[in-house]
């Protein structure tokens, strides 16, 4: 077990940055041998990798005995210089990027193994996703993305310990955008009432910081989309991608050609409210059957349906009640009638990063 | 990748046979040395270990070429044969045996891995605690216990995960016994009314199968005060024992004396209804406040206050409205007030018989 792990952490936003936090307090950490940001790549002295790179600010981290600051790589160079450290490796990409992602298979058939909270790669075309399985597989490498799902609820690992003891999985339900849930449980809530206006909810989201910087990124549904492409693409279906089935999007039709820019994102805003009404009718239908109206993901594994949308649900239904959390249901053949059930709070950098370390640990405990 | 492991299973009850099934279905299974039951054991032939008994029913793995049938073993002699295996090995103890549980030491000085959902040893003495995790550790080897808290629900993993990666325990809240959450669920309906009287849904609940055979060992909560002694264990409070903390028992005082005889039971089942009054007074104390009657367990980690009991929750707690489920709260710092939430049905062979699997899966990748 004393074998030394060398790894490779590309990205040092507010996920990197906690979880060199985190890293600095493990007893037995592996030798950190690159750690990258946009512009910029330090790296140990080669053959040997024999010097590591502390877990501290950038600053530090460059200052340290041979450690060299160079350009930043291309994932072929990553992936070329982490595959001849003298022992195993491990890549976490830090960042949302998709062409590293598209990389993962070159580092996997080298035997570099990849965490990552990173979902464009395993939510983009399915060739990409069997390719990185294939080459862990080929290579004996390990591919761990907790996070990219469920924030750091334990999605995907209860998920595979399910099937990987022979269980049947049904259906899986749930709310996977903690800022859809906040906005939908105050527009309507479970107990009591609320007049507020949706586009007013959704005013008040971005200034308090719990939207993307352009909210149409977060009511498209595209990254809701996402995770739930990664969650049937774990239960067995082969999902061509996000595209592939139904997303109410929540940007009105006529608002679908404003510009990305942040012109684009005030224009938005501005016309928003012109919308409120189309929301109210909706609000009031949910009403009129006694239930709440709520933004949720489903998977029907059986006939391999998968849709994301609005949909009206029991006022007493767990999934009516979040606050912002999120909540994924498992229906299994094992558990029958009573799902496997799991809530909690969404991301965040720490929240993320503690994912990400409690990924990095089992490939550490998978390679030691 | 590819060293043989060795395993013994000892208890081919209901958990016992559903883990056969589940194991003769992996493509790439430890290799079954020792499968033992109350009075006989099969062993295959030393110093060899060259055949394995087949994932089968008694008679036929007894009739596998190679493989002897001899009489129980004491759990020294079982560690003494698993421990001269020609590789790493793994005992699975399917029992509720404290005798068993208490060797546990033993095994793992020598290198022996242990998966179980036995309780009574990891409940029993801190001592005992201790020295199982001081001996993994000495002898290399792993614990696996998942299934000795919140059913299949995956509770400890969770909150070892969280503790690995420096998250602070606060809080940890839950309803560990399926059979109380049934029970109060349906005295007291979150949504609704019910009239049923205590002793009827007790009576109720032991003809269907749903009680141990002695319904006390379910109504005097010491077996949910064991699993919150495991719990608080793995968040990190030293307790003493399930004896150590407030367990209010649903046993009325005056028939505490009954003896435990299938007698005892029948008079125990007799008498039950003349104290159906001071149920029906809790609940009344609850409806007073707007609030519903449920059985809990809570632990506080900053001031190590462990309870089990009644207590009244509002409606819209996710804890009052289980229909049997169990369900687990843990607070922690990174969490804050919104906890992680998991909550599924109880357990039952077949879905241990997963859990236990899938903590053997585990230790088959640390040890491979």
């Amino acid at each position: 077990m004393a074998n030394t792990l060398y790894l490779g952490i590309v990205g040092v936003g507010g996920v990197g940055t906690a979880l060199l936090e985190q890293l600095g307090r493990l007893s037995n950490p592996p030798k950190l041998v690159l750690l990258s940001r946009s512009t910029k790549t330090l790296v140990a002295q080669t053959p040997s990798y024999s010097h590591s790179i502390p877990f501290e600010a950038w600053e530090i981290a460059a200052a340290a005995p041979s450690i060299t600051t160079v350009d930043a790589l291309a994932p072929e160079d990553t992936a070329a210089y982490l595959g001849s450290a003298p022992g195993r490796s491990i890549l976490v990409d830090n960042t949302s990027d998709l062409t590293l992602a598209k990389a993962y298979p070159i580092f996997l058939k080298q035997g570099i193994s990849v965490v990552t909270p990173n979902k464009k790669g395993f939510s983009a075309d399915i060739s990409l996703w069997n390719d990185i399985f294939a080459s862990a597989a080929d290579g004996n490498a390990l591919v761990y993305h907790q996070a990219t799902v469920g924030g750091s609820l334990p999605v995907l690992s209860t998920l595979r310990d399910l099937m990987a003891t022979g269980d049947e999985i049904v259906k899986i339900e749930g709310v996977l955008s903690g800022t859809l849930s906040l906005l939908f449980d105050t527009f309507m809530p479970a107990i009591g009432k609320s007049d507020a206006k949706w586009s007013s909810l959704v005013a008040h989201a971005l200034q308090i910081g719990f939207m993307e910087p352009d909210p149409r990124d977060d009511l498209n549904g595209m990254d809701f989309a996402r995770k739930l492409t990664i969650l049937a693409r774990v239960a067995g279906l082969q999902v061509t991608g996000p595209e592939s089935f139904p997303v109410t999007s929540l940007i009105p039709n006529e608002l679908l050609s404003l510009p990305l820019s942040a012109e684009g994102i005030a224009q938005f805003m501005l016309e928003l409210p012109n919308y409120d009404e189309d929301m109210e009718v909706a609000k009031l239908k949910a009403e009129e059957e006694g239930k709440v109206l709520r933004y949720i993901g489903s998977i029907d594994v059986s006939t391999g349906e998968i849709q994301v949308g609005m949909r009206h649900l029991d006022r007493d239904n767990p999934i009516a009640n979040l606050k912002g959390s999120q909540i994924v249901s498992i229906y299994t053949k094992r558990y029958g009638a009573n799902p496997l059930v799991l809530k909690g709070g969404g991301g965040g950098g720490e929240v993320t990063a503690m994912c990400v370390m409690s990924d990095l640990l089992k490939v550490m405990e998978g390679l030691a």
